[in-house]
């Protein structure tokens, strides 16, 4: 392919998700000169581009001249809500993690340089933790970064490290808050990410152990993580975790009609 | 671009949406030997583009080796919600038009050379139209293609007809029918698309009148759509389709926060 990347990746590709990613719930319509501009890509780019993901109902040319968010997302919703309902006993485990911390508690999984939210309970109180599902969060900061890149080789980390404020140094301390999540079984944070904000996380092991899947996290105001509030809340996390990885997150349960489905 | 299709579109964009439609709710996971002999391309460019997709995790390499459905599409999902949740008037005109007619409504939208259902209301019958939301239909055939087709130029319905059974010279007959129904306000088909399946459809205009923005349709068995019924059907559907372009599709209902949002 011509326009390959050097770590293999088609940039007309990356280029024409990241015109999507331009999209979300504040900004449903964008006009040409806008994405031109958000882009940085030429507009003779951004017009072929556009007219590529309006031929797959992506995009879609509004009646009002501007460039709007497509019907053809809709299918993508309905797979997406299939494939990423997690099984309701892991959804009670949150629950119950809710109940026991009063704090809100996020599953989130590693989606190459960053983690996405996959599932979240809302916490009790005013002053909380507010991802939403499908959220895209950095991996250079916060507790659950720390779980998810267990398996991270050097040259991931130094990614994650370049989209940090701190620049590439910082992949050395990603290495040793990394290697002390996996020896101590959790990780804890203090406003790396967002000044105020503390976190604790722990493993979802893949079924029979093994590697890390995802991490299980609570999340809230630093003033409510002292010393005692964590140690409790470290417990009561890697508990949970531990609770999800025996149950997996497979919405069939793993014996289920998807298991197998890919077989030809 | 190195690699713009004649139309203009960007070959590895759709290559890369194309790879990512073979997945599905009864295909929710893929080996790479699948999606090669599925889309027809070569190994490595099945494997970069993979690579790409998962990158922006829409896709994601499972624990069990075999690619997935990607987190990265909750995002979508949740924007595509937002997007196309059609005002609750409309939905009511909808369920107004099932309590009238005893069938199945569905509203389209023409994206490209197909159509998207983007909103349903079911019919009270056992056997009734099943489309779900998101789902895409040929518009080679069927009512609500004739009304969804009425600023069409010769280009497209070329292409459209290329994708039916009855080759490019089906044009012709496209454009009697839609010229048909563009002249009496609404269409009607019988076992076009699928043998024993009819549907009466109607447009819905884009606020002031003029283009043609979406369809309502009325679907059912052939058998149930006497000359008498389809009289009493195309005097509901056209009363309703009116209705809803005097409301209008945008959820902000053209004032609300969305308007205007893509100003920069």
């Amino acid at each position: 392919m011509a326009d390959t990347e050097p770590d293999g990746s088609v940039r007309s590709v990356l280029r024409a998700l990241d015109l999507l990613a331009l999209f979300d719930e504040e900004h449903q319509r964008r006009s040409i000169r806008e994405l031109t501009t958000l882009s940085g890509l030429a507009k003779t780019t951004v017009l072929r581009l556009v007219g590529t993901l309006e031929q797959r109902g992506l995009l879609w040319a509004r009646p009002d001249g501007q460039i709007g968010v497509g019907p053809g997302l809709l299918r993508w919703s309905r797979l997406a809500q299939a494939a990423w309902q997690l099984p309701e006993a892991v959804r009670t485990v949150m629950r119950g993690l809710v109940a026991e911390t009063a704090e809100t508690v996020n599953l989130y999984v590693r989606s190459d340089a960053v983690r996405l939210c996959v599932a979240q309970q809302d916490g009790p109180q005013k002053l909380r933790h507010v991802v939403n599902v499908g959220d895209e969060m950095v991996l250079w900061g916060g507790a659950a970064s720390k779980v998810l890149l267990a398996q991270a080789d050097d040259a991931l980390l130094l990614r994650v490290a370049a989209l940090s404020p701190h620049g590439p140094g910082h992949a050395r301390t990603l290495r040793a808050d990394v290697e002390r999540a996996a020896r101590e079984g959790h990780a804890v944070s203090h406003g790396e990410r967002e000044t105020g904000a503390s976190g604790v996380a722990a493993p979802v092991l893949a079924p029979g152990g093994g590697s890390v899947v995802a991490a299980l996290a609570v999340g809230g105001p630093t003033a409510r993580f002292t010393p005692e509030a964590v140690q409790g809340f470290t417990t009561a996390v890697t508990r949970a975790a531990a609770r999800i990885s025996e149950i997996g997150l497979d919405p069939a349960g793993g014996d289920g009609p998807t298991t197998g489905a890919g077989a030809l």
